[in-house]
């Protein structure tokens, strides 16, 4: 009997990750049909989810490929993008595709949130182009970590904590239950080499600070169990998170009502409402409606108009006067 | 005109913390009667308390006394409450009581748990003894921050992440907007002397290692108000768990029917509701009819029973069998 060659368990965890969440994202075996991208930067996460969507897709029955974005933002970057570009039809994977973007420098969502912003509207791009159905990204526990604990330190609430979503429209997130360790030593035992991003040793990025200096702490003095804490942590609050859309969603239509110059919404129903749901409202009024997105203090501060009825004159936000008239909340736009 | 001397801006501001607490537990300026107490170890921070609350409590028309616990787990612990008493009877508390308890060495609670949960008691004792309105503790945004970074390392949900409540039953907690460096300024501005409880130096103790070694780092690489995000994180959580605990209360009577040797709760009714309140009402099943903190496995294993039923057998928890059969997800004592 021939014995069979032990595959690297690294790799096994990497290929197994890919098969489940494509066979959740219903591309059973059999499902057959059908082209999927790999978001590539040829870092060990996405240089090790490549290897392993080439290895898994056609026993899918799937076509998989690469799309890989150039931000531009560094000087060598074309260089970058072309060998991760080698590195992925290496594997096998096709069509790969390299698309140059370009981030703009002064934008509202800082350096590293243009930058995301510009790189999934590039993959989108690619995506409906080729007709592909999934994009996959290589995101990891330990990003989904520091996402977590970048929420905290901004004291946010559950949607915030939910951190980064194992899938939304047709981005699936394979790796999120896998730690980067695994995706290193996935490279190694198939004789991948990463590029090292010199931004992911920047500590002018508060994501990298979390990563090297502030998880490393937390694992000495807690246990090396935090970033399957915190990643555990983001999955309820998802749930938290995705219940409380819900009840917006179904609540929103029914208790609000035109005014004068503006909206209005009935007292009675945010005051039956549970404080959670009744913030979450006032903050889903004013940014469906006004496009203004409420700080704590200010959803406080309406809340009172409910809770804490004294005859207080409207409140004030960005964008927004709010006062009680009669049994409504009345929201108008702020000349 | 005499010049009033300028109140220290730290006494000042433990003082309206006192008022504003007390006036908001319905004992308003003239609302009167009664007698609240201090939760006294004798360190800053209950020491600060003891102060504010000997000045502001008879200008509310109240008696104010201090209650200390010797939990009797220091060789000197006696000669410290004694201490903490004569600064008690010396900012004019009466009453000023000792008590002293003795602390299970080996409860499942841990030892820091299990001392809290003799110390409550005793001070439960004492309130009831004297017909004492309020408890009054000194708990600060720091103990807060820190509460809910031990919650993250155990990766827990809303309920977890809402850390220490303001107002419990009759135990109010006024300082939990201020930080402990407040109350150690306000301490030395009234010439007060706290004692240096010297587990708070222990490193034996994860909350110790949180507060010396974690928290400073969070500080120094994502900005000075991590413990104010933190306080902020615990209200947000605290209105999603308090919403989440009125629905399941509202939901579960209407949806647990006896069954044979145990409990059913009905498979529409629970695939009706979002995954969050699906698994807390799980949750509440298991834990109100047999006694059983579900694991988050063990509750995603009975959930997939209702959403994912593939003919599956019984699922085994602690204590408890669940199965589904027919419309129902039936739950049994484990024999």
């Amino acid at each position: 009997m021939t014995r069979l060659p032990r595959l690297n368990p690294a790799v096994a965890r990497t290929r197994r990750a890919v098969r489940e969440a494509l066979a959740g994202a219903g591309s059973a075996p059999g499902a057959g049909e059908g082209l999927v991208l790999v978001a590539l930067s040829g870092g060990a996460d996405s240089l090790a989810l490549a290897a392993a969507v080439a290895f898994e897709a056609p026993r899918l029955g799937l076509e998989a490929g690469a799309a890989i974005v150039d931000h531009g933002l560094q000087p060598d970057s074309a260089g970058v993008s072309e060998e991760a570009a080698a590195a992925a039809r290496g594997l096998g994977l096709d069509p790969v595709t390299v698309e140059r973007v370009s981030v703009p420098g002064n934008s509202e969502a800082g350096p590293e949130g243009a930058a995301r912003e510009a790189r999934y509207a590039a993959l989108e791009g690619v995506r409906s182009g080729l007709g592909a159905r999934l994009i996959l990204t290589a995101h990891t526990r330990d990003d989904q970590a520091e996402q977590v604990l970048l929420a905290l330190a901004r004291g946010s609430g559950a949607r915030s904590l939910a951190g980064i979503p194992r899938r939304r429209g047709p981005i699936l997130r394979p790796f999120l239950e896998l730690d980067r360790s695994t995706t290193e030593a996935a490279c190694a035992a198939q004789g991948l080499s990463p590029w090292r991003d010199p931004h992911n040793s920047d500590a002018g990025y508060a994501r990298v600070r979390v990563r090297d200096r502030i998880l490393p702490v937390l694992e000495a003095e807690l246990g090396p169990g935090i970033a399957a804490a915190l990643a555990r942590t983001a999955e309820l609050a998802r749930e938290d998170a995705e219940a409380f859309d819900d009840m917006v969603a179904e609540t929103i239509e029914e208790i609000v009502e035109p005014a004068e110059a503006g909206i209005a919404v009935s007292v009675a129903a945010l005051a039956a409402n549970p404080a959670a749901l009744r913030h979450r409202l006032i903050r889903a009024v004013a940014a469906a409606e006004f496009g203004s997105h409420l700080s704590r203090e200010h959803t406080l501060a309406i809340s009172a108009l409910v809770t804490d009825w004294r005859g207080q004159g409207p409140i004030h936000v960005p964008g927004i006067s709010v006062a009680r008239s009669g049994g409504l909340i009345v929201f108008t736009a702020h000349r």
